[in-house]
């Protein structure tokens, strides 16, 4: 392993150490002496790599965005039609938040009102809504009497209270339970031309989108097979 | 006045004054001596009514829990069916949160992991959902291919987003925010019986349940019309 690889991995497993901890105890508790000695890692090579708390919470929270963005790009190329890629890539969003500390972690601190953010979760997730709900109604999916605002509203709204729930009961992150509102959701939105071809529960690409990400650090994610 | 009227007073002040320290600074770090400061009042007079910063912290809950449940009961009692019931419900409950900083700290003291909740909010709200959904169904206003389960989950998982999102926006509580959600769910889930009658934005029985509630504070609610 070359010293450069060396670098790479002590930065990653103090941006791991880091998420444990920020979840744990929020950012304004966490302790820096506590980061590096959960990596086995001395106070000196975490401030080699991190001159401060509030760049390490950055870099914890700029992996969760390559994360989500990573999955939700695998997620999202091979569905059908946009319904199901939005049905297809909140599963996948919803598994990596269940799966992944770091995530988690950093989607927290970018709710945390003791720093000030450098990722908006909150306003990348309705882009990515509203551009999936703009591509369905192109594309001939949307019923003409729903209002891609209206739904918009809803599908946020509901995505982001399973992620506030899941945070005392983690079953609200899986599988099952967002399967139950894209089944309410999906047959009632949808035009019949697509209606009895969408999967409430995701498809394959949840599953295949899923693989490559389990068990990962950042940064060691696979390159997307369609770079866009 | 009396002194136990003024005692009550005291209390209630030192219950709004802490709720808007715990807001702003969250319960690990709110000083006692700040909130009492913030009411006006000795540390002495905040010690005579709250032992500890738990007890305080249990106080706000309940006063909480008391506004909400009251304005629930009163929104819910007058709309001819379940659905606008909920409906009514959740505008009622989305205003008071926006309105009342005692209502909103309890909500968030009771999410806050450095504590011991007292109430779980949560799970009044999931039985609250629940049951009028199982009333929906029965009174015949619930289309026969909705899963009362279903509906419930996303009721809910949208309504706890509405609050998680205005932590960062208080639109999200506004009025059309949560209309928006009613408009695209109930057209969709009612029976043609009563879908015209639905109203998504709530009927005048929301206004009738914010009045007496308007620039209260906790204690000093009138008695509803009709206790239950």
């Amino acid at each position: 392993m070359t010293k450069q690889e060396r670098g790479i991995r002590t930065r990653q497993a103090l941006i791991c150490s880091a998420a444990e901890v920020f979840e744990q105890h929020g950012y304004v508790q966490t302790r820096l002496a506590e980061v590096s000695a959960h990596a086995g890692l001395s106070t000196g090579a975490l401030h080699f790599h991190f001159r401060s708390k509030a760049a390490l919470a950055d870099a914890v929270e700029s992996a969760a965005s390559e994360s989500l963005h990573r999955a939700a790009r695998e997620a999202g190329q091979y569905p059908a039609n946009a319904l199901q890629s939005l049905t297809d890539i909140s599963h996948v969003l919803a598994c990596l938040l269940g799966r992944d500390v770091v995530v988690r972690a950093g989607v927290q601190l970018a709710q945390d009102r003791n720093r000030e953010p450098s990722v908006d979760f909150h306003r990348e997730w309705q882009d990515c809504v509203r551009q999936l709900l703009a591509r369905a109604a192109d594309e001939g999916s949307l019923a003409d009497d729903v209002s891609q605002e209206d739904l918009a509203t809803a599908v946020v709204a509901a995505t982001m209270g399973f992620l506030s729930m899941s945070r005392k009961n983690e079953e609200w992150l899986a599988r099952h339970s967002l399967t139950r509102f894209w089944r309410l959701i999906l047959p009632r939105v949808a035009t019949s031309r697509v209606r009895s071809s969408l999967a409430p529960a995701g498809t394959d690409s949840v599953a295949a989108a899923m693989a490559p990400l389990t068990g990962t650090v950042p940064g060691t994610f696979p390159q997307p097979r369609h770079p866009d």
